[in-house]
């Protein structure tokens, strides 16, 4: 995968590097190869990269004055969270001439206000610390992320992190009211708002969430809290045709509105996989579904009509012949035994040999002309693979995995990627979709992006990016060429 | 209040206006002072402005042709929507140089997706329009303006509209999925996407909404739909005191969750005035209080338990020493007859002669604070005036508006403008507040702006004006000098 072109940075000097490391101190900076290691390999070894540097500042003020200097110097810089991403945007090229930098270090939560529901934290808390501090507050911090454990918030949003909730709470740009950056040239943008509503001037924040560390380095956020979730009702159901999921769940939202607050899809194979290499997990139903339909209400307050809700939509759905069987679990364990199906399929995948991956979007109501016309392309280009789409249904957001042939050589079949990827999103496009969803441009599509957008659009963010970062400091070679 | 350096930009030839009128026929194209007199008059006729030509194309390509021609010929352009903006973005300036591009000819809704909950709708339909045209096919579209009956969706967008539903549903801009966009010379960007996760590039649409026509002339829009509410609770109370708005608020939105819909809150001077000039009102309570707080609870379904909820969160604040009294609504129109009593303030203000206005945002827990020093100010700077704030508690967001002292002349009393404009916004900055919350900037803020923001906010501001406008002809001197 790692054919792209190393953008052309020049080495730092040593005179460069000994400034660099004189701001973090040498207990915070990485310079041996070997410990430098953990940062520069994406976590599913799709990529290596190589590194002049790491390093670990320990506040605003020391990233500002690395950039400071990387911006003086021409030197190129990696910014880092938790490596998690999926896309490589993390990820230093192999030239050897970038400096990641660390935000782990920046860890403090600055304030949290109950009344205005906000909380100020900085980048290298993990999203799960960021939960577990809403929570011990009496609040929700509802992004959810499988990879949470490890995942930082800076990363979370300047991927604009999106995940299970983002049907009922939006993704991590709606989610944060207020962003710190420290830009290129290492000027410290304040622009930490605690406001709902804020119409003066351009929306910088917005600009600079999601834009995967080419335009700033996110060192702090305002982030919204949400009444902490006091009962849930979670409902698997089996469906009796793919195509009679967006009925199903536009009168499920219809009936419950903000109280749906997750709707995820999985195929029949995947429920498959599952069973036969997960732990700890069984089939919910006596009989076999081709599809399946896992979605969650949620209130703030207990002893609300979620299970007569539940019971409703149930039943409509039976009626109007869209599901053929349902479970509700009657229990947090049971609850969580049904998610367990959904959350393993994209980990047992890799048992059943290699996968190549889709992270798309198409509307709604298109998502099953989208599986069935790419069921039908995979068949006709790989004989024999195995699609196993599953995903964020309400967001319209589809994990398009295709496993392997079985017995096929794993190489042999990883060698249609880019291929099978150009055709997918063909589709994708085709349907007025996206090619990246929530993981993000990176390494891994930055030149699929030129075919996915107009010329115009690609234009503009040049100019962006430009006004941003005219020396290309920022993770270069990252989402734009 | 007209004292502002009117940008120069040199008049249109002959020729160029030619070229203009023949894009959109001369059917379509107004030169006459008296027939353009409505598109340059602000409605509160705080700006009257002069133009060469007002022009009402009929189409995304009539827009595209004026704007090429105008980039070519270096010609000002205003774009205009209902023209109920409240900080004259819309109106022209006095040179008479200046063409207005009015969108109302496109008023088509292009597509409507229930599945998908998405609706594509041209910018010259008035947000009412759109409301009704979800309504009719059974779904919500949440924002809600005074103005709604002739503000127009393009404009919506093009200012970030706020209004009384953005604590539970968001603003213009967490409402438009995607936007269709004519930039400075001609070019269209097509940015409908109907997808709520996409994160392929930089979210130029987020950009260009709330840029006040200064980045481009959207057309039409991608706006999310929500399900229709199936029942409503409508609850006034007197409060104890300000001070226990923040615990009171703060304790219903975490019950209530989503279903909290509406939190406005009003003085008594605001009640007073509305009985006194107000037709149909009378006061809900036997006696009077302090402060009110209007608060609304809604479900998409009916039979839920809202009403149990309502009566839950009233005996709390009770009981918690919060609010002194409460009604709750019985019917649509004791409900409605509610609403007026808070809808009325702002337009019952000038029949207690000038008031000088601020629509400003601080955090939630920080509003009594605001309110109490700003009235201190007030009553130090203009001994007698009357201090009438309020507005969308919920959003942080406060209409402070000064009624003169009874018996001055309005004419006096209004030349303190500028003078407690910028002592407000001393103490609002100081509270880490917005001084435009939602009516952005225009021309009346115009000169604030440096004042509220850091210089590099208006420095990265200037550089993607630069980017997306060269030629400095879109909306000049509105928002940015």
């Amino acid at each position: 995968m790692a054919t792209m072109a190393t953008p052309k940075h020049k080495p730092p000097s040593k005179h460069t590097i000994d400034a660099l490391i004189r701001i973090v101190g040498t207990e915070h900076a990485i310079s041996d190869a070997s410990a430098m290691a953990p940062y520069l390999v994406e976590w599913r070894d799709r990529y290596r990269g190589k590194a002049a540097l790491v390093l670990k500042p320990g506040d605003t003020g020391e990233v500002s004055s690395i950039l400071k200097i990387a911006n003086e110097t021409r030197t190129a810089i990696v910014p880092q969270g938790g490596n998690t991403g999926l896309v490589g945007g993390q990820i230093p090229f192999e030239s050897g001439h970038e400096v990641v930098v660390s935000l782990e270090r920046l860890n403090r939560v600055r304030d949290i206000d109950l009344a205005s529901n906000t909380m100020t934290v900085e980048a290298g808390l993990t999203l799960a610390q960021v939960k577990q501090v809403a929570a011990s507050a009496g609040r929700l911090f509802p992004l959810s992320l499988a990879s949470e454990g490890s995942a930082q918030i800076g990363g979370v949003l300047a991927t604009n992190a999106g995940g299970m909730a983002v049907i009922a709470y939006g993704g991590a740009r709606e989610l944060a009211l207020g962003i710190e950056v420290v830009l290129a040239d290492g000027r410290v943008w304040d622009g930490l708002k605690c406001l709902r509503k804020d119409n003066s001037g351009y929306d910088l924040k917005d600009l600079i969430i999601g834009s995967e560390g080419t335009l700033g380095i996110i060192t702090a956020a305002v982030l919204r809290l949400f009444p902490k979730i006091a009962e849930r009702v979670t409902c698997m159901t089996g469906l009796k045709a793919l195509d009679t999921a967006p009925d199903f769940f536009a009168r499920a939202l219809e009936r419950a509105g903000p109280a749906l607050t997750a709707f995820e899809i999985m195929p029949r194979i995947g429920i498959e996989f599952v069973l036969r290499h997960g732990s700890q997990v069984r089939d919910p139903f006596p009989d076999p579904h081709q599809w399946y339909a896992l979605f969650e209400l949620s209130s703030p307050r207990e002893g609300s009509e979620l299970a007569q809700l539940a019971e409703t939509l149930l039943k409509q759905g039976l009626e109007a012949g869209e599901i053929a069987d349902a479970v509700v679990a009657s229990s947090l364990s049971q609850a969580e035994a049904l998610w367990r199906l959904r959350e393993l399929i994209g980990e047992v995948q890799k048992e059943e040999g290699g996968s190549i991956k889709h992270d798309v979007a198409v509307p709604v109501a298109r998502i099953p002309e989208f599986i069935a016309r790419a069921d039908q392309l995979v068949e006709l280009m790989i004989p024999g693979a195995r699609p196993v789409p599953f995903g964020h249904f309400g967001d319209g957001n589809i994990h398009y995995n295709v496993s392997q042939p079985a017995g096929m050589e794993r190489t042999v079949f990883l060698a249609n990627w880019e291929a099978l990827n150009a055709a997918v999103h063909e589709i994708v496009l085709d349907l007025d979709g996206s090619i990246s969803a929530e993981h993000g441009i990176g390494r891994l599509k930055r030149d699929l992006l030129p075919h996915a957008k107009q010329p115009l659009e690609i234009e503009l963010m040049r100019k962006i990016k430009a006004a941003f970062d005219s020396n290309a400091i920022l993770n270069p070679g990252k989402l734009l060429r």
